[in-house]
């Protein structure tokens, strides 16, 4: 039983943070405020009261965890912060300015904050991912909380999240659904139907229960009740009101994402109760825990081992890759969708089962449990269908402002799949990889460069994508050869060079084959293997075309918008190059693959048409 | 009650259909035949009694619509359309050659397939945007039957169908779940527990029904029930068997799209016991309805009404633009997330409320149904925040595979939305639309043109793509300006100008601020609006380069790749012009909008610094 001391305490608490929402964004002039005034309660239980954790050093690895999937009451996760002592209070005057960390949506520029939030119905799956860690990687017994919007809970991830956090029993996660019943432009799907919300959580496998978010009895007892919950997460379904607590936008639709005019700030926090308290909050630290997982292995990966011209699809290549990765390095761990047959992580499976995480079909959960895994010092694999890594393209952009260390594998890329047809081809993925900033893009042809590849990502901070082909192909490159990112290999070259042709993954064995042809004409031409797609070896490049006429001809399997070509024609964009792209220019169709390649342009018989179109002019 | 014949007679069609998908896909020597084989009899019931539809005339508006949301059974869907009569039977053996439009996955080269499927847990979301036709729009009364597999169900984008069926009452939709507990590469999450399923869909609102699957009474039973089931919709689950009806692969793990063996057939074929039956099916046609809606308008749509200089954002003229093309053309509908206060979707909800579709805070449902209106003939313009559309990228893909016709509209695009943060700042939507094959993608910079180009897109056949932008901008264009997808705009030209910048949205407003500051030095520039980014104008670009030192500086708000640069870089590709790329490079931040602009170089002052670099030189 909570004393009443301790529950007007965290009343007194949770309307100050109301007091700083409404200021700071009176201030900034835009933000969330009637979004963090329903949540100031629930949040107020959390900080001061429940959650384990170190205010000065948001770094200990034994600290709870706390997603805040609503981002956009960043607001209420600075005031609390501020109040916990983490930051000056005067700091939150700074909310949105540009040269706060204090963001409008929260972002790792804010010390405490572990993950970027703000496109919804993301937070459950990095909750998963950090619970997935605490309860079988690191076995730390920290907590995860993870609080959301009503509104979100419309979003499909979520379901992927909540059936996964059930299906791994990850009973030290818990989710707070903060039911407003508004959303931006209208009354959410349910309102405040309560019920609606608890049995789906619980026919999910959750211990769900629902309260009034705003008894602090009622709260408490909640998260109390989660804590002593074995083998299930809990889900709290907690009805509040946007912007509890002021009368004149209590729960009155039109008020979300808008600060209150600064004529009215007065008059509202006039009307915040705020009782005298003496309470004297002490926060509970948790020790200060090591990480279980370190990385302070020193051995070396194991190096290939395949004989030239062996056939071997580069996807092989990739799991027998990242199995041995797994060996040297404790701290990588791999997530597939119900692929890892087609795409080979079953060998890292079968090599490390406590480090592979079966995520079904389901990609957004998947990155998103990346996302947290990757927060907690994890290096995540993500293997799929390339093709199906576009389901996940707002997750990875998010992974990308997170600043998570991820390693996307897409296989299956291009119309090189044959059969299967246009629905299974991945065909945009390098479009995605190539747009997200300071990513690495690498696209190997053989096993030795995917094997030598996967290591080099891994040895990457930051976000990185694998291309994998489905077909067999010759191994290139003796086991010796070294790859790194941002390289480029020049697999034939002669001074009577008259073209360069510029490949990747399946097309430079279709370059190579161009090239045997054209020499029998008497024809020469100059053939890279382009591996790393970003960054692309300008040097090189220019350094080749300047002795080849300053012509390019670049083939790839991927559409024509966004992939190898547009990346080579960025490196040419400053010296007067001719490029000439050959890609796949439409939506492709059933067939064998030599016949789709021909069919849309980019086997060695089109490569060989093309450069003599070019030699004769 | 169905007498013993039609359930004797609807088993032996069953089992014909397991015998075509066997010898098909061995024939292809590739396919999922087993995947067929647990979802035969359920096919054979709804083709061969409980589906009222017109073999002969696919085209029929008031056939009931089937959607194989399982697409990998394509084998079973092309065999029902033979047994149907639809097809000769001698067709079934070109399954998944290159010159057959029998594809490995259904696609709309299969005159009875509507929809392009395979990507999983698509079909219910496709399923709902024609039940919504036919219930609210066409007012016809042809039911909707969806044919999902198990394991798809974990995708996160099917409970978000499920949620907005229920919501709209779709009694008219009934979804089928193959449980044959097996996925590709293990047994799915809850492999034969029928409840677990049935209990989730009956909380999300539907009638609900468990089964087995491979007995005709209970499937004709759930299916005449769904019949009778009124103001919701339908899910029936099904425990089947994967590979049911041969020993050797029935229930068997290890089997997922692998053809038999030639070896096997006739041993295969020996265990499908098929009864003499000489049951005659009559499968029943609808009445030939004509659709009730018709686009036989000849009415004009309204001229934009602003005065030049006059402040607007894009977003508000695309509401108004949108609003006016409702007027003229009934078949225009709109779909939003809980946006369209910021979109201005309102607009048209306001004025044709009943052609609005509330999609909540579910982006890849909202993509899914906007494909089921399209392959009903509608016109559906899918708007949300443009950074929010990614979350559908999966969608937007198989739209294109699917051939639809869909309007997609990206508002608060780029940084210079401002203090909301990166979460919220679209950058990387042109690299995603650009990709898609025959896309069209245009980015106006004022009110004028994209009310036209909202009607130019509108008349385009195809994925189309609006760009729009948050802050308000001057009015350009007269109200009489033409626009054309392709077209650009020369703003400022002289014979002195001594390099071309093309710009497109908020950074035509930049350029043009940056001419006045260079022109009072002396320094001439042309200023060119490239609105129609895909396709692009290279014509006037050239002309424009040819005549301004062969140089061009591209200015975008939107990552460095992918974007309106890449676009000019692949125009000028043959051309030798030099092209310099002003994009945003890095994860960006909160802060004002003119800040961000100069922080991360796309500003005025940042154009004219770039221009003195390159004049200077």
């Amino acid at each position: 039983m909570n004393s009443a001391k301790l529950i007007e305490g965290l009343q007194y608490k949770a309307n100050k943070l109301r007091i700083h929402s409404i200021r700071s964004t009176t201030k900034a002039g835009s933000g969330h405020p009637t979004s963090c005034l329903s949540a100031a309660d629930i949040v107020s239980a959390l900080f001061f009261h429940t959650m384990r954790y170190d205010p000065q050093t948001p770094s200990n690895p034994n600290n709870d965890r706390f997603v805040l999937s609503k981002g956009h009451t960043a607001p209420l996760l600075y005031a609390a912060y501020a109040e916990a002592g983490a930051i000056p209070i005067a700091k939150l005057d700074t909310l949105r300015e540009i040269d706060s960390e204090l963001e409008g949506h929260p972002t790792p520029r804010f010390e405490w904050t572990e993950v970027a939030t703000g496109s919804l119905g993301q937070g459950l799956s990095i909750g998963v991912g950090m619970a997935l860690n605490g309860k079988y990687l690191d076995k730390l017994d920290y907590r995860v909380y993870v609080l959301m919007g009503d509104g979100e809970s419309a979003e499909g991830s979520v379901w992927e999240a909540a059936a996964l956090a059930a299906h791994y029993n990850l009973d030290n996660l818990v989710g707070i659904v903060d039911v407003n019943g508004l959303g931006q432009s209208q009354h959410t799907m349910y309102a405040f139907d309560i019920e609606s919300y608890r049995k789906r959580f619980e026919t999910f496998g959750w211990h769900a229960t629902g309260i009034d978010g705003h008894n602090m009895s009622d709260i408490l007892a909640a998260l109390d009740e989660a804590k002593s919950t074995a083998d299930k997460p809990t889900m709290i379904v907690a009805r509040t009101l946007k912007g509890k607590g002021i009368s004149f936008i209590e729960n009155k639709d039109g008020w979300h994402g808008k600060p209150l005019p600064e004529d009215d700030v007065e008059a509202a926090l006039k009307e915040l109760y705020i009782p005298d308290s003496d309470y004297d909050f002490d926060i509970e630290s948790p020790p200060k825990h090591e990480v279980k997982i370190k990385n302070d292995s020193l051995s070396q990966i194991a190096p290939p081992n395949y004989q030239i011209g062996e056939e071997v699809a580069t996807r092989n290549g990739f799991g027998t890759g990242l199995a041995k990765l797994g060996e040297v390095n404790p701290l990588v761990v791999s997530l597939d969708g119900d692929t890892k047959n087609s795409t080979y992580a079953q060998d890292f499976m079968k090599a490390h089962p406590d480090r592979y995480f079966e995520c079904f079909i389901a990609e957004q959960n998947m990155v998103g449990a990346a996302v947290g895994l990757s927060s907690r010092g994890k290096i995540p694999f993500v293997s799929g269908f390339a093709v199906f890594l576009t389901r996940a393209f707002d997750h990875i952009r998010m992974s990308a402002i997170s600043a998570a260390n991820i390693k996307y594998v897409g296989s299956h890329c291009g119309i090189s799949i044959g059969q299967d047809g246009p629905s299974q081809m991945g065909l945009e993925d390098l479009a995605m990889m190539r747009a997200i900033p300071n990513s690495v893009v690498v696209y190997p042809s053989d096993a030795v460069s995917v094997e030598k590849l996967v290591e080099q990502v891994a040895n990457y901070k930051g976000i990185a994508y694998i291309r994998t082909s489905r077909p067999k192909t010759p191994v290139l490159y003796p086991n010796n050869e070294e790859f790194k990112i941002g390289g480029c290999k020049v697999l034939r070259s002669s001074d009577k060079d008259q073209i360069t042709v510029v490949s990747a993954g399946v097309t430079v064995h279709e370059a190579l084959t161009a090239y045997e042809m054209l020499k029998k004409e008497g024809i020469h031409i100059r053939i890279i293997d382009a591996y790393s797609v970003k960054p692309i070896d300008e040097e090189t490049l220019k350094k080749s075309a300047s002795q080849t006429n300053n012509t390019i001809i670049c083939v790839e399997d991927h559409y024509y918008d966004g992939g190898l070509g547009d990346a080579v024609l960025n490196a040419m964009a400053k010296h007067r190059v001719l490029v000439h792209k050959m890609a796949v220019k439409d939506v492709p169709r059933s067939g064998k693959p030599e016949e789709l390649m021909e069919l849309y342009g980019i086997s060695s018989g089109c490569i060989v048409k093309q450069v003599k179109e070019l030699t004769i002019t």
